[in-house]
C-alpha cells in the first residue's frame, strides 16, 4: 500500500489530478471483499470466474451496459437488478454467455442466485457480467462450482486476483486504487477493467468495476461515473466493434464515513480522481488492442454534427490503422476517411503540431520537419489533429493500429 | 476474338445472360481506340497513362462519381464535364490527384486539353480519372508527355493496354467484352475495371470503364449504368473505405447502327448483359482485395432501415473478416456484428443454407452439419443468409476476410 516509483498515469494525455496518492493497483477500499477461482474455461488455465462483495448494507451503486441491440444474457439479467444498491458482482471470463437464448438467462440468473444465497441478499441485488467467446452454452454446473469456490475464498486481499479473472486476451490487469483527499477525510477508489479486443464501448467499457469507501448517494455515483465515462472509455476503439457485453458496475461502501457532497469541492476532487482513473485505463485498452504497437490521440474540430462521425471514421479506417502501424504519417488517408464521413473537402491536419494540409491541400515540408514527423510517428502515442471549417464543436478519440498480429490472433482462434 | 473454354462469368453468383457471346476479354467495339504508355509512375515499370477515344461525334455517354467529399481533382474536373458527350477519357495510375488544391485541378485540366487537342474536340468533351497514392502532386509535365505518347500510339487494339495501365495493387487486370444480340443486330459491350482496395463504392466503383458500338441515347445508357451499378460495384466491400476516385465512364459509338431502343427489349437485352458484366467484375475487385483468400456474399432480409446498415455493419466488420479469413464460421461475430447495426436480438442466420442462429439463439449442430459448415468456410466463396423480424426488404452485399498480407501491405507501402 505505497506510492510506486513509476505513476500509474503513464499516457501523456493524463495527469494525476491534484490531492491524488496512488496506492497498490490492486488494493480494495475498506468494505469490500474479492476472490476468484480457475474453472477451466482459459486454455491458460488462469483465473476464470470472479466474485466481488461490498459487506454494507447501505452500500449505493450504479451500472452502465453496452448499446449492442444483441446483448448478452448478463446484461439482460443485470439490467433488471436493482442497479442503485448492489450489494456484489459475479463475472465470468472465457465465454460472454450471448446468443444463447433461454438457457442463457438460466444460467446468468442461477450465477446471482448462487451469490446472493450465501451473502443473504435479494437476487436482485447482484450484478452479473461474462466475457468471451460468443454464441455458446455456458457450462452451468462448472461455473456454478466455480462461484461456490470464490465465495468461499473472499477476502480484503482479493483485488488483484479478481483483476486477473476478468481477462480475456489482454496482456496483463488494468486495474490502479488510488487515495482522494476530501474535505472530510481521505476515500479511496480502486478500479478494474479489461477489453483488447471487440472495442468501440459506447457508454460502458468492455467490463470495468468500480470500489469505493465514500458515501455516495446513487445519484451523484451514477453522475460522476457518466461524466468520467464520456471522456474515456465512450472516446476509445480498437476494431470499431460495440460489444455485446460491455458492463460498468462502481459500488460505495460508504466505510470510509466521508462523503462526497452532491455538486459540491468534494463532487469535483472526487470526478476527478475517477475522470483521471477511466482515462489512464481508457488508453489502456487501446494500447493492449490485439496486436498493437501503438497509440493515437486524434482530436477533431468542427461543425457539431461532423466531428463524431469523421472521428470515428478516421480511427476506424483500415487503413489509417495499417499506416499508423507502419509509422506512416500517411495523410492522404486521413483525408479519404474524413471525406467519407461528409468531413468537407477543405480540412486543416496536423501531426504532433506540424501542419501537414491546409484547406485540403498538401503543404510542402521542409527536411527538419519531415525527420520531426518520422520520428513522431515511430513512438507509442501520437497526435493528430483535424479541423473542419464552419463549427466550434470538438470530439476526440483514441485509436490504435492495426496489425498482423491482430489478423493472425482473430484468424486463428476463436473468440 | 473468340469464346474461351472458360467462361467470364466464373462467380457462383453471376450467370451468362441469354442471348449473351464471350469475345476476347481484351476486345474492343467498332468506333473505339485506345493506347497506354508507361511514364514511371508505377515501381514495377508498368504502363500507367492510358488514353481511350471514341471516333464517332454523335457519340453519347454516361458517368458517375464517388460522393466521398474529399473528391479528387480529376472527379471534379470531370464533372463538370459534358457527360452525356464525352469523346475521350484519360487516365493514370500510382498518383490519385486528391489533396491537391489548385495545381491538381489545373494539372487535370491539362490532362483533358491535351486530348482535346489531338483529338479536336472541345476540353468539356474529355473525362479524366486518376488512381494511386494521395495528396501527392501529380508531375505535370511527365503525365503529359505520356498523353502525348499514347495519343500517338491509339489503336482498335489498344484495349489490352488500357486495361492494364489503369490498375495499382490488382493482381491482374479486369475486363471482359461480350457480344449482344439485339433485334436489330449484334453489337459489342467491353469493360474493363480496377480496384482492390480503397473498396467500398457508393454510386461507382474505383475505375470502370465501359465501350459500345451500339445506338443508344445518352439518357438510356446511364439508366442502365445506374441500375447494373447498383446490382454490383454499389454491394461490394473490400475495407469499407469509400474512395476519393471513383469514376465509371460509359461510351457508345454507334458504329454498329443497331439501336438499343429505351425500354423496349433491346433496353432489357442489354441491360442484362452489363448487369451480368458488372456483376462479375464487381465479385472480381472483391475476391482480388488486397491479400484475399476468400469472397463472400450476406443477403439480409428485413426491415428496409435495417437491411443496409447490418450488410454493412457485417460485411466490414475486421473481426468477421478474421473469421472468413481462417474459415471459422464463427457466427457469434455475425450477431454482435449485426446488433451493433441495430439489428434487433433475435436473429435467423443460416451458412450455406445450414441454419446456425434462430430468434438470436445457437442450434445444435449434427455432425454431418458441422463437417459440411466447416468444408463450405473453406472454399473460395461462401454465402450468408441473415434474416431480421419485421419487414420485408433485402439487401445484399459481397466483401472478403481480411488477412495478415493485407496489413503487411498497407503497412509497409504508401499508397
Amino acid at each position: 500500500m505505497t506510492t510506486g516509483v513509476e505513476t500509474f498515469f503513464r499516457s501523456r494525455w493524463v495527469s494525476r489530478p491534484d490531492g491524488v496518492r496512488e496506492l497498490e493497483p490492486s488494493h480494495l477500499p475498506a468494505g469490500f471483499r474479492a476472490a476468484a477461482v480457475a474453472t477451466g474455461s482459459k486454455p491458460s488455465g488462469r483465473l476464470d470466474v470472479g466474485v466481488l462483495v461490498c459487506d454494507h448494507d447501505e452500500a449505493t451503486s450504479t451500472a452502465l451496459f453496452t448499446t449492442n441491440a444483441v446483448a448478452g444474457a448478463p446484461v439482460q439479467v443485470s439490467r433488471r437488478a436493482q442497479l442503485d444498491r448492489l450489494r456484489a458482482v459475479v463475472v465470468n471470463a472465457g465465454n460472454a454467455n450471448v446468443g444463447t437464448g433461454a438457457r442463457g438467462i438460466e444460467v446468468a440468473e442461477a450465477m446471482t442466485a448462487k451469490v446472493a444465497g450465501t451473502i443473504q441478499v435479494e437476487p436482485a441485488r447482484v450484478g452479473v457480467a461474462s466475457t468471451g467467446v460468443i454464441a455458446v452454452q455456458l457450462e452451468r454446473e462448472r461455473i456454478l462450482e466455480g462461484i461456490a469456490g470464490a465465495l468461499a475464498g473472499l477476502s480484503p486481499d482479493g483485488g488483484g486476483d479478481f483483476s486477473e479473472a476478468i481477462l480475456t486476451s489482454d496482456r496483463g490487469p488494468k486495474r490502479a486504487c488510488v487515495e482522494v483527499g476530501l474535505s472530510a477525510g481521505p476515500v479511496v477508489v480502486s478500479v478494474q477493467c479489461k477489453g483488447a479486443g471487440m472495442i468501440s464501448p459506447a457508454f460502458a467499457t468492455m467490463l470495468c468495476f468500480v470500489e469505493t469507501d465514500a458515501v455516495v448517494d446513487a445519484a451523484t455515483l451514477n453522475r460522476m461515473v457518466r461524466g468520467a465515462t464520456a471522456r474515456s472509455f465512450d472516446r476509445i476503439t480498437v476494431d470499431g466493434q460495440l460489444s455485446t457485453s460491455d458492463s460498468l458496475f462502481a459500488f460505495a461502501s460508504g466505510a470510509s464515513g466521508c462523503e462526497v457532497a452532491p455538486k459540491g469541492g468534494d463532487e469535483r476532487l472526487f470526478a476527478a480522481a475517477l475522470g483521471a482513473l477511466f482515462r489512464q485505463l481508457a488508453v489502456e485498452i487501446v494500447a493492449d488492442g490485439e496486436g498493437t504497437t501503438r497509440v493515437a490521440r486524434l482530436a477533431v474540430h468542427g461543425p457539431a454534427a461532423s466531428v463524431e462521425p469523421v472521428a470515428r471514421a478516421v480511427g476506424d479506417s483500415p487503413l489509417v490503422k495499417c499506416a499508423l502501424h507502419g509509422a506512416d504519417p500517411n495523410w492522404g488517408r486521413i483525408l479519404q476517411a474524413a471525406g467519407q464521413a461528409g468531413g468537407d473537402a477543405a480540412l486543416d491536419l496536423s501531426i504532433e503540431g506540424i501542419p501537414v494540409v491546409r484547406r485540403g491541400t498538401d503543404l510542402p515540408l521542409g527536411d527538419d520537419e519531415r525527420r520531426q514527423l518520422d520520428e513522431s510517428m515511430r513512438a507509442s502515442e501520437v497526435e493528430l489533429a483535424l479541423s473542419i471549417p464552419g463549427g466550434d464543436a470538438d470530439a476526440e478519440l483514441f485509436f490504435c493500429d492495426l496489425s498482423e498480429e491482430y489478423v493472425r490472433f482473430n484468424s486463428e482462434y476463436t473468440t
